[in-house]
């Protein structure tokens, strides 16, 4: 992407988290990436073009590095996907903030991809859950509001999480993998979460965005 | 409020949710309440004063089905304040995202108040939470993130939840609260959660909504 083309995304990303989709105005945004009106068209299409665009990139994002992190074992798995979740949605608040509030604002046409992508994320998450399921390792009587649930749980930090706070990121990527590992009912004793495999899914979360 | 308030209000709850609160013009309320701007103004003062009502409102009515909830058995209380919020942003999902969402929109002047009182009901969750850690029931490694985390997960039913679903809201309402003991790292058996307490919550909701 050119550097115009990357200061309209990041002006858009931020007006949409800040005002949502509808509140946020052409002239807002060619006022925010400093271009003007006309300028802004040649680089965005139209306004919805632009969303459509921040919303397949990352969900998209989410999608590879989700499935690259896919193993046999679901509960190595469904921690990877925490992580990735947390982190990304600390790392990427505003980003992560504008996929998960917006759909409502999609036209009909513009939609079906968009969810068709989203689908296929949640997707390996709603499989980690039903393997560990039938392998005896997770005990949750709703599988499918499980996933609604820890979905909610860990895209949650967007709304809170900021840099200078007490807990380094990656010690919080943890507490919400021990909290997901309880939401799935895993009895027993914990699973080896440590600091390394958080920074590998950080890693590759580099790599990826 | 007269029928007229009301429908202001109703059509002020459907819009911001579905448009933003920014996106959301005065002739967009009118309309939708089928007023003239001229009525529609004696109803509501500015856009803003709107938006503080609806959430002073509805965050007011938490805190007073909260405190009511409020019983010295940390695991009761949290089962209890589990089921409020789920029930709530199941039943009034518009007017909760509103709420949950809009936070942001508001002026500085005017967002204080509000703050104070999602604090006031975020405060009995810490409570309990608290209550139950010092108690030794819950195991939980951070606290404040795990106030946080069930908050999220508890009111993202608001975002998938229809009443035509598989499974009735009580029993999702039973669902949420085994996943938040989880979360809160409760052991052993299972504690008492059967569709009589969920019954009485609702009846709690019914009263004060």
């Amino acid at each position: 992407m050119s550097p115009t083309g990357t200061r309209v995304r990041d002006a858009a990303i931020e007006l949409f988290a800040e005002r949502g989709f509808h509140g946020t105005g052409i002239r807002d945004l060619a006022e925010r990436a400093g271009l003007s009106s006309a300028t802004l068209y040649h680089y965005m299409g139209t306004k919805e073009d632009l969303l459509v665009s921040i919303m397949t990139e990352s969900l998209g994002r989410l999608v590879e590095a989700g499935e690259r992190l896919t193993t046999a074992d679901p509960l190595t798995r469904i921690i990877g996907l925490v992580e990735l979740h947390v982190l990304t949605h600390a790392m990427r608040r505003l980003e992560t903030r504008v996929v998960d509030d917006e759909m409502r604002s999609l036209s009909p046409a513009r939609r079906k991809a968009v969810v068709a992508l989203r689908d296929r994320y949640e997707a390996l998450w709603q499989d980690a859950i039903d393997a560990g399921v039938a392998d005896g390792v997770f005990h949750v009587r709703a599988p499918r509001v499980a996933r609604l649930a820890l979905l909610e749980m860990c895209g949650g930090i967007a709304r809170w999480y900021t840099p200078d706070g007490p807990i380094p990121l990656e010690d919080l990527a943890l507490r919400y993998a021990e909290m997901a590992l309880g939401v799935l009912g895993v009895a027993g004793p914990p699973p080896p979460l440590d600091v390394d495999t958080v920074r590998r899914t950080r890693a590759l979360v580099d790599e990826i965005w």
